[in-house]
Formats: structure tokens, C-alpha cells, sequence
């Protein structure tokens, strides 16, 4: 930040920074794995494409980004990691009130790979519920735009806490499923795959789960997910840069189908790992 | 912050903070006008009616928190101020995602007062431009506590520059005005006013014009507003802690009425600055 590398305990942005005063910020995080980012060009192209929506400058193009999250990367020696890039409005020098006079701010930062789902979670299943919030719809905020407006998640997230569930899921507008804090939700029934439509950010796990059934000849669609279609499907699964592909086997306390990981599920599973070393969808960290 | 106070450049928020990378945080503003607090009270009120919505603690009561403003703007020496109190979800030592490891982060700070409207538009009204962005819904997001998610109001504020306003209102869900970028909105029409009950933050500016009204014997009530009924008031303006009650004159473009700032709004305007050195609404600033 500010044309310098630092260490994660000195990274700092100004409380009158609008990004942190009205959540006026967009961003973007790729992972690395096994010293290879997985998919920087359509996390770059989502990124780029919310600063031209916000009305955001950067004095870096492309290139100069991707280079900028390479360094980031080498310099934390890390060989799995969760890179930001962002960009918040910033602040105007004289205090105005007026967006087209902050000086807007680039900033990126590695730290550990995180997942949604712990290793157990991993192997049995996560337990989600399903909150009554509704996910801040797009008449308000276009969720292409990938923004930091989560009250409404977290909300949810305390919601699931309280019934002993691990995260949550929370509603469209229109009562049908959404999303989760993090991530989008897939269910299988009959062997046909669908996701929530509308009202969702258009995740880049989710769309490499489109790829992934698109090249193993499985149906998947974008459609409206009903609660009672999510609970009973026949297997159920959230996507997440920060986890990738993640069974659920519990919703509400009941279990998804026989409560097991399904087949479907293990197989995409195995799909998205095994492509990280994939020239095609990765790139090796110049470290 | 972190039990010190500090020039304001150096107020700086870690980039790992909820606050900031969720939006996962309340906040309140009370002004300090010629040395003294307006209705500090009810602005401490609504900050930790927030606080317990959201789950999170502070290590500091009303009492302590109201020693740190006061503190604030005494080191800050301003006489006229804008005084901000927030906390935020913290971060988690170990990068936890569960917001419940976080540890809560408090602060203040005190700017130079800042006003909506400049010195020529209280005089001459405001220009404000409608908005079709829809403010987040109470069922996203309970707008009594009051956060920073204002992506849809930045949105509204680009559209209205678009259109040559000064700044912009935006809607409700059932397509009824809502609020603007830090203010809610009164229409007067046939001596009555009126001004949104439905989505919006309920005001501190907005709760003491209705108070004024109480004693001055005028007719107000939170109800429906439309777009309509807001293009054909005889007065329109706008309250919020950054300025007060300050008129509009021109919505899209068209004039309200004939154009020049109202005789309630401007006795409303009146009351409400002559009750600044009154002890039962404010409280003078030990510097």
C-alpha cells in the first residue's frame, strides 16, 4: 500500500478512509496453492470490472496488479495463500463529502489460505442453517460488484451459531435461497446440478463448477432454489475461493439425503483440486 | 483508539479489521456546536442499542464513552465539531472467519463540523435529484443500527451529479422515497408534514424536528412519502447531524412550490439552532 511492502501488522487505512466510513470499496481475492495462483485473470477481470462500476481509478492496469499480488505473495513466502486487491474510495484533503474528490486507494495483501470448512468439515460435512435475512438485493447493490457489505451475513452467520449450525445460509427477496457468508450453494437432485440466479455475487468457484460440469458432461443450471428444494436434494455444497468445493450434509439439523458426502460432490471435489496444477487455470508465484 | 489519542493522521484501522473488510460495525455522530454537545444522549443511546444488536461489547460505559468525546474535541480544540464514536467486529487473533473470536474494537475521533449544504445552499436550498436505487431493506439490514453500508447511496449520489443536483434521495422497496447520503427528508404540505417511516435511519436531527414540531403546535408524521407527493410539497428539506434542517428548493430539476426556501422550514431552521445553548438539549464540552 501506498507504493510500499509491509508486514500485515502495519498495514493500516485511515479511519476517514470512505472505504472504511461508508464501505465505498471493491474487491477481489484469488488463492494460491501449492505456490500457484488458480484463476488470476477472471478474479483480475471481475476486480477491474467493479472499479469501472464504483467510478475508481487505479494508477496500475492488469499487469501492473497481477505483479504487485506476485510480490505480495513472494515476499510472505507463503505456498498457500488467500491475495486481496482492493480499492476504496479514499479520502478527500479538505473533508468534502464529495466521492468525486476522494483520491481513491489501491491496496493488496497475502495471508494464509483459509477455508470455510475445516478438515474435519471437509470429510463429513458442514451443518448450515437457513436464517430469515435477506441478502442485500440488487435493486441496492449490484452483487457484481464484490463489496464489503456483509451485516446482513453476519446476522445470519450468529443466527446459524445459535441453532448449533456451523454457517448459514441466507434468502433472496423473493424467500428462495441465496448465499452464504463467503461462498454460493449448489444442489444436485437426480444427478442435475442448480444455484441461486439472482441476487448473488457470481463467484469464480461457482463459475469453475460450470466449467468443471460442462468438460465431466454433468447438468448444471443458474435458477431460483427453493428452501424446500435445497432440503431435499440429494446432495448439497457451497464454493468459496477460500475453500473451493465444500460438502454439506446437515441443513436445519436434518441431514441432506443419508447424511453422507455425496458422489456428485467427491467427484467435483477431486475435479477442481487436481486442475490446480493445470497451466490452463494456474500460474506459478515468481517468488 | 487502543486507549490513546492521536493526531488524526495517524488514526489508522488495521486493513484485517471486520470493520473494515465486512462493514461489521456501528457508529454514531453527535456535533459539537459553539462549544457545546446537541443531545449527546440520544445519540450514546442509539450507539449501544447498536452495539447490543450486533452482538458486540465495549470496555467502556455511556459514562466513559462520553469522557472520551469530550475528551476528543478538547484535545482537538474545536469549537464546532463533528464528533464520531464507533466500534467495530475487531479482528481474531488466529484468522478465525468466526466473528464471534473477534475481539470488538472501539473509537472516536472529532473533525470540523461539516455540513450537507454549504453556506449558499441553506441559503438558497438544495438541488437534489431522485435516485431509482433502492436503500437496503430493514429485512437485510435493521437500519436503526446504524452502519456503514452505503454503496446504494454513493450510487445515488453519482446519479444525481449526473443530472446536475447537489445530491440525491433514494427509494424504499415499494418505490416510495427513502433517504439520502446521511439525512432523512420532511415535506410539508397544507401546514403538515410529513417524512418517511418505513427503511430509513430513524435520525437524531429527524426525532428533535419532531420534537420542535410537539412544541411549535405544527402537524408530523412518519408515514409513506411518495415521489409524487414529495414533487408537489410547498417545502421540502432534509435533516441530518452534518448541517441540521437545510432546504431543498429544486427536485429533478423542477422547482418545489415556488421555488424558495418555506416559512416552516425556515422557523423550524430557527428553533432548532436557538435550542443549541439550551441545557436540556445540550451539554458544554469540557476543554
Amino acid at each position: 500500500m501506498d507504493g510500499q511492502y509491509l508486514p500485515m501488522s502495519q498495514a493500516k487505512v485511515s479511519v476517514l478512509d470512505w472505504g472504511f466510513l461508508h464501505s465505498d470499496a471493491t474487491y477481489d481475492t484469488v488463492h494460491v496453492w501449492d505456490g500457484r495462483f488458480f484463476r488470476l485473470d477472471l478474479h483480475l477481470d471481475r476486480f477491474f470490472g467493479g472499479l469501472e462500476k464504483l467510478r475508481m481509478a487505479i494508477p496500475f492496469d492488469r499487469d501492473g496488479v497481477a505483479e504487485i499480488l506476485h510480490n505480495c505473495v513472494a515476499l510472505s513466502g507463503h505456498r498457500a495463500a488467500y491475495v486481496e486487491m482492493l480499492c476504496t474510495r479514499g479520502a478527500s484533503p479538505t473533508f468534502s463529502r464529495d466521492p468525486r474528490q476522494a483520491i481513491n486507494r489501491f491496496m493488496a495483501f497475502a495471508v494464509p489460505f483459509g477455508s470455510v470448512a475445516n478438515a474435519e468439515q471437509l470429510q463429513s460435512g458442514l451443518h448450515v442453517a437457513i436464517s430469515d435475512k435477506v441478502r442485500i438485493p440488487p435493486a441496492s447493490i449490484d452483487p457484481s460488484i464484490k463489496n464489503y457489505h456483509w451485516l446482513d451475513l453476519v446476522r445470519g452467520l450468529y443466527d446459524a451459531y445459535d441453532r448449533g449450525a456451523d454457517t448459514a445460509l441466507i434468502l433472496d427477496f423473493n424467500g428462495n435461497v441465496a448465499e452464504g457468508p463467503g461462498f454460493n450453494v449448489f444442489c444436485a437432485k437426480a444427478g442435475r446440478l442448480s444455484t441461486p440466479a439472482v441476487g448473488v455475487l457470481p463467484g469464480i468457484t461457482r463459475r469453475t463448477v460450470f466449467d468443471l460440469c460442462a468438460e465431466a458432461g454433468l447438468s448444471a443450471v443458474a435458477a431460483d432454489v427453493s428452501v424446500a428444494a435445497l432440503k431435499t436434494a440429494d446432495e448439497v455444497f457451497i464454493t468459496s475461493t477460500a475453500g473451493g468445493i465444500m460438502p454439506v450434509t446437515t441443513i436445519d439439523g436434518a441431514p441432506v439425503a443419508y447424511g453422507k458426502v455425496g458422489a456428485i460432490t467427491e467427484r467435483l471435489m477431486a475435479l477442481y483440486w487436481k486442475r490446480h496444477d493445470d497451466p490452463a487455470w494456474s500460474s506459478p508465484v515468481r517468488y
